[in-house]
């Protein structure tokens, strides 16, 4: 695939037909700059996998061309592949300030930290890589210190929004710079990458500063002690709760490591404003009277380890849930923890808790800009082309129709996978060619070694079980010298199945017994013939498919 | 358990701290009614189960006391078990029209039709069940013919209202019988069992009818094919598409066998009015002109294996969607689902289709009330005591409250687990004692054998499959004859790991080795041991926890 010569292009690996481990890049003659690497979470089909991140082997195979990541915010969807790339090839990592703090935590848990060069930007600051220079715009979202990356390439200036909504109250002052954003689309944007994520929402998504009002109201109501529970990273949303607290004369407590962790960071590096004297360790909150303390915990999206969870179970070593304790979950439950929130919500109103929970409770905005939003950033940036990213498809689908909407030419919209290329030469842009991509699967330890074959080996196991029979042979003769031993996992209670692991056995034997003597030296042969008789005899019996696994042993 | 003497009992068996598997009973001396029995889908916990069903051993201990299965409706969380209930008892089974016609199909499935006494009542009906007397009134809901039951006892009038909502301009003219509510709470109403589903929701739930009007709407703005995905059962709904589909000129074809099931015994009984001629076979409809067929199918919760998702995957032998087509999806994904219906969007849009979808769509109401209508139904019955049913806790809590907000005594609500018994006697009433309750599950053919051990080791192998080593030893000396044999599943492509394989094998050796010559002998000392050892090695070496079964053969 030849990326040199006066070429543009501009890609995917991860984060377009998904929601999680975004990861994009720019490529221009013998530099190619990455923008962000996320993580994702599996779902339920992905049995055992604990974490997916971006397949890095195009990077791998140009490592000499690679020369900087560049990181627009501190979401787990765009640096928590970080370590696992830099663990892969080592680049210079550009990203502000508390961007930087949260990067640098994941980076001592995996040891990498000393090795890598981190380098602080804002956006102010101007990058000279190779032939692409990159400079920045600020942007809010439900975190702070998000940014927007200009690129300016001898094939013309690329925007990547990062992610972004446009909160004109934004809580810690951090205006989205829509003066700055105006003068970039005024001198010119050839190619546009925008975040998707809410294009299905009409409207404009209301300012974090609503959340706040209601915070206090529901801590004003509260006369026994507040648990909050909302996402550790939404500092600004941590500020209003501190706020809320201080307003009534509460002290506060962490529970939860990613909550303790981002706090810790937001807090050094200023972007949390916590007073003096307010927090307090959990043993110190347990003593205190119920109406002077306040809790702020992790799970709020009903994560069965947090602390919210265990809370919930009364199961938490520090602290409990008492009845007429208030509980606010602060969050909307991302699409697929809904019944674990429920579940979660349920367990809290046994416990006697007051609680202040869903889409009503005014407790949460959206850190993502909808259709409104997304048409002004089109509108302020006035883009030749467009690539709508970070979004499953129906989002970039919708994305793509307000592109149309504002003006931009059909043919000039790109709906991408990842791994599509993008490309611009000589002024020409088109869609062509595609370079390595997809997913590597963290396991335990192993990183991408869990394929296809585990998985479906596993997936069958979590449906009907194992069925294990070992066959004993004499070697001399190649005849049974037991009768068969079979034994089972997942399939059958087996206490009560000791009449069916008889017949199961006897069909073992009688099947040996009538393979020709040909086949019978041939173990594949006899697993084989095995394999399909047993397994057509326990549908029969029990419509159930077991994995079948015949087991035979010379002996 | 004394259940005797002037006593009225009232339990649920199913259906409270839950949705699903509705199932209550009413006991007074002699004579147990029994309200339902429904059926529930498993979450993905419950690896490779089909079907939950509720525990029905009290009914089986007291069998000779139990008179009559009465049913409020033909939703499958109240007729789902009624198969397997009749393997276990024979009882006569009441239900309204279409209710009978739909468990009619489930018996013939079963076999158990001819053996089983079904009796067809109406809101007219009075049936004498021993000392208690069951009367009915209309109520609405998703679907035609529910029927809400009025039990005269002698300890008082209890009142299940089945599930319902107040829909004043219903599709069929099937109205909530709120006059003949209205006289029963005049006359006294001692308990009522209210559903809950909607409790959390403010407000009250729109009618059908604004569906209807949404549906012709898109109908008539769709210029090639329309395929509409919505719940079978909802009678009401399709009777809207059809009438949108004769406005519009198309004719209908139906895809997926419960649409079909249901369509045929709604027209036959006379609760779908379809003109002549308007129904064709898919062969037929795919040979039509794109803007003179509409497509009636299943699959409107992303169920992998109805028409809507093999449509979205191009996979549907019989039709296709083309670039163009409009697909309505006329329903909201119920927690749990709304992955599998995003996924299916995503592919539609793919395909190039027009898609409606989602709750702002307007094409999808709510078959059950929200707070003002419970509250209505509240006001009508003015019962004495209050037992909010059918809903999780969170639902049955927020009901609870409503129910206090209109008046009724706090201490006169119960909230109760599935086996809790509400007791009245010479007029007290108490919250007394419990009758055994649970779930049974259903797993291809077995019903009810599949318990914790057997799902929690498929859970064990759904996370990081299974590790067999085989040891073979000498009969005489309890000497190892051969090498250890290792075998795993799901846990290791085990191309890449024989390096790893071979250094289990040696530690399985030097672990029996080192075992004393007593414990040699015993096979569960050596299989604990191995399993410990092993164990932790292959924690250390890969943070994975496969389940290890070691296999002695002795020869």
């Amino acid at each position: 695939m030849n990326m040199s010569g006066q070429r543009l292009s501009i890609a995917a690996l991860g984060g377009v037909h998904e929601i999680g481990k975004n990861m994009y890049f720019l490529q221009y003659a013998n530099d190619i700059i990455v923008i962000d690497c996320g993580s994702k979470f599996p779902d339920e089909s992905l049995l055992g996998i604990d974490l997916i991140i971006p397949d890095v082997t195009y990077l791998l195979n140009n490592i000499d061309k690679v020369r900087a990541l560049v990181v627009t915010h501190g979401h787990e969807d765009h640096i928590g592949g970080i370590p696992y790339l830099l663990k892969q090839l080592n680049l210079p990592v550009y990203a502000s300030r508390l961007t930087i703090g949260l990067i640098e935590n994941k980076l001592k848990e995996h040891g990498l930290l000393r090795q890598t060069s981190l380098h602080c930007i804002n956006a102010e600051s101007t990058l000279e890589l190779g032939s692409i220079t990159a400079t920045f715009f600020n942007t809010n979202h439900s975190i702070p210190d998000c940014l927007g990356i200009v690129f300016d390439t001898p094939e013309g200036t690329v925007v990547h929004t990062g992610d972004f909504k446009f909160d004109m109250t934004p809580v810690n002052r951090q205006y989205p710079d829509i003066h700055k954003m105006a003068e970039i689309g005024k001198k010119g944007v050839k190619f546009l990458l925008s975040e998707s994520t809410n294009a299905e929402r009409p409207g404009f998504t209301p300012s974090e500063k609503l959340v706040g009002a209601h915070m206090e109201e529901a801590f004003f109501k509260a006369d026994q002690r507040i648990f909050v529970s909302t996402f550790a990273s939404n500092v600004h949303r941590l500020q209003q709760i501190v706020d809320a607290a201080q307003h009534t004369g509460r002290k506060l407590t962490l529970l939860g490591r990613s909550m303790v962790n981002v706090v810790g960071v937001a807090q050094e590096l200023g972007y949390l404003n916590i007073p003096d004297g307010m927090l307090v360790e959990p043993a110190e909150a347990a003593k205190l009277d119920s109406d002077k303390i306040a809790v702020l915990c992790t799970g709020s999206q009903g994560e069965p380890m947090a602390a919210l969870s265990r809370l919930a179970n009364a199961s938490h070593r520090q602290l409990q849930i008492n009845a007429g304790d208030t509980v606010l979950i602060a969050a909307n439950a991302i699409p697929g923890n809904e019944r674990n929130v429920s579940k979660i919500v349920d367990n809290l109103y046994i416990l006697g808790a007051r609680v202040i929970y869903g889409s009503r409770s005014e407790l949460h905005v959206s850190g993502h800009g909808s259709q409104e939003e997304l048409k002004l950033m089109l509108t302020l940036m006035k883009p030749e082309y467009f690539i709508p990213i970070h979004g499953e498809y129906r989002m970039l689908h919708h994305h793509s129709q307000l592109a149309e909407d504002v003006g931009v030419e059909r043919d000039n919209i790109f709906i991408l996978k990842n791994g599509d290329i993008v490309e611009s030469s000589a002024g020409k842009v088109r869609q062509s060619g595609r370079v390595p991509s997809g997913q590597t699967l963290v396991d335990g330890l192993g990183i991408g070694d869990i394929g296809n074959v585990v998985l479906r080996d596993r997936r069958q196991l979590s449906a009907d079980g194992i069925l294990i029979t070992v066959i004993t042979l004499n070697q001399t003769d190649g005849k049974m010298l037991n009768e068969p031993d079979t034994i089972s996992r997942g399939f059958v209670y087996v206490r009560n199945s000791e009449s069916l692991m008889e017949e199961i056995n006897q069909l073992v034997t009688a099947t040996l017994l009538k393979l020709s003597p040909a086949d019978l030296g041939q173990w594949s042969i006899m697993k084989q013939t095995l394999k399909d008789t047993l397994g057509k005899f326990l549908y029969e019996r029990t419509k159930r498919r077991p994995m079948i696994l015949p087991i035979i042993i010379e002996v």
